[in-house]
């Protein structure tokens, strides 16, 4: 399972044939996530050009994960119910090699998602995405963040989520300021994005539905998480220029999602591409 | 149960007096719906001018029926809890005659949200709303679409839905480019509407909660759908004229449900109707 | 516990002193709510500056009602496990000396709810928020409204409300268009806010969680209801002048939430205090 290490150049380029690729396809999502943010990630899954699917009870979401494009886990409110629901995904989209999405919300002090999480993750998700908090609760290496507050800075974590990949064969994407993504060999970084998303309940937990669409388009997962959170960070920027708060900027937002061609992906996108060593690629 | 068959004329008119109705009575309408659209739902609702109650658990849900104005029963994630309370609202609506809506969501391929469909349709629900994949499929003809999508063209479901209708003693709606709607006697087609509606999660969803707004205001079932179809779309393409995306369609597809007249039912409507036979009444 | 009698001037003055503390301390607010506001309740924390975590299930709920800032207990939707999480983070606030407040929605007609509001009135809320029908239900003094509705005039509930605030050790907030706030002492009547918020859903469930958030922030109970009434209806009333329907004006008020001033308080506050007795205190 070698990788090659990547170069803005390509990923950028790589990025914007995914997006057009998912307007073309419209790929089925099958969400299993929290109370809070269902209605908002539909809404960003329809705006993008994704077909969303909320099946989250036992019984049809094993299923369903064996025929749906790609699968969202996130644990923000876990259910009894849910919590069987995703381990049957899960098992489920192993055995089909349906790629999916662990979003350990708030995992590390509360006891019951922190355990879910843990057992999750030996599951070997494609990609792991949370803030920092919740990534090094995730690498055994603190007791996550109060909520989802992100409390530790994106930087401290490059270490612990490139060996998390690593074990997982996956992608690990740190969210905050500056987002950080890596599969262990090539650590990005994409400094898109605006304060804002953090100010809207559901701007990280959709970002998390928004990678499971992507990655049945894309070559690799790290290509996949980076056309996501480039097409969905850039589509942030244009949104905020035009809100007035929270409120409007939500609304600009599906709006911006449903418009961000790929030609804006090369335009905008921020870029950092090391060695996961780490030796620098490039600046 | 004998019914005339409709012209567009009086459909409209009565129409338009239905919505008039609504604003008066604030109906009280009981939603047992799914977790992705319940706010969206209850927002068109309180819009529209109808008294929303989201009673959903076993122990209330039946009392509550009893009492409701009018019931919407969506399978759209449908829970163990909210299974049973369906079951127990449907089984004292029978008992009080509250009007009651079944929208079987994402039915066919799904096991449990079948089966709990074959069995409510049993009760006689007077309108079952769907896509043309989940009208098929309860008419026993089809395996579903993938999630929300209508695989199906409308027209394929004129003679099943028409059937169906006949066997339920009740009205078929099915909702597309055109929606069809059919007591198994007269088949409406309204043209109304704007695809908006499908990149916001609950277009639908949303609609068959406003169709159970309409009921308990008409003389019978093929009127009050008649309205709530009108008065849905219509609004719809109110706020498609000031959108800039699905965001923004959406916040102006509420303000639209506060605002559209009754005036604008007669002005706006696009209908058209046959016998279910069928034999041309009007185009 | 004796208080001191309220003035208009201190309560004001301390009112915007509280939403500046909001802003610099972003308190932690952890809610039980119904599934059908919680990304609205979430939204509106997050934009006024405080942080929602919508921790509700049994083994989670408990823990962390031990280091929350506040906690709200929203009766709208309670499913039997959000029921169990309810009882389990009220004795955990209870022993923690989180502040916290009950929201009895639709409670009186409704059973489940009803038996669990009587049982949580029992450990004492910090305050308990609702309508007049529903205040009435929890003093055992009516039968409750229907749906969410408020069939009963504020002023009705003065010495039911000062009564139960009493027995309670509390405050009772009763929602209406003009709102009347207690601790059995004081009784604080507010003039502010728009009948838009009625046309929200979630326009009364979030502001539980306004109040849940100013409760740690200020000297007693009665000061921070008066700082989250204040705050929230004066942002409503901004929100309003913008708004061409419930859809923008839900979207403007998040706007608002955000902007809003603690100088805005003192500017706009339409407030009038008497002793619960009832002495005139200052129109």
């Amino acid at each position: 399972m070698s990788r090659m290490l990547r170069t803005p150049t390509t990923l950028v380029s790589d990025a914007s044939s995914a997006l057009a690729a998912l307007r073309h396809e419209a790929p089925l999502v099958q969400c299993i996530t929290n109370s809070v943010v269902t209605g908002f990630t539909a809404n960003a899954l329809l705006a993008l050009g994704a077909s969303p699917a909320m099946v989250d009870i036992p019984g049809e979401a094993g299923p369903f994960a064996g025929v749906s494009s790609g699968l969202l886990v996130n644990l923000g409110t876990p259910r009894e119910e849910q919590r069987r629901a995703a381990r049957e995904a899960v098992a489920a989209a192993t055995i089909a090699g349906t790629p999916w999405v662990l979003d350990p919300v708030a995992v590390g002090s509360l006891p019951i998602r922190t355990a879910l999480a843990n057992n999750l993750v030996e599951s070997r998700p494609t990609v792991l995405r949370g803030n920092a908090s919740e990534v090094l609760a995730v690498a055994g290496l603190g007791e996550g963040g109060r909520g989802t507050d992100a409390n530790v800075a994106v930087d401290a974590t490059e270490g612990p989520a490139s060996a998390l990949a690593r074990s997982m064969g996956g992608v690990v994407a740190v969210s905050g300021p500056v987002d950080l993504l890596t599969d262990g060999e090539s650590v990005v970084r994409i400094a898109n994005g605006t304060a804002l998303l953090t100010k809207v309940t559901g701007g990280g937990c959709a970002l998390g539905a928004v990678i499971a669409a992507f990655l049945p388009l894309s070559a690799d997962p790290l290509t996949a998480v980076t056309a996501a959170v480039l097409t969905y960070t850039i589509a942030a920027e244009q949104a905020a220029a035009d809100a007035a708060g929270p409120g409007s900027f939500a609304v600009a937002f599906l709006d911006a999602l449903a418009a961000v061609h790929p030609t804006d992906i090369a335009t905008h996108a921020k870029l950092h591409v090391v060695s996961a060593s780490p030796r620098l690629v490039e600046a």
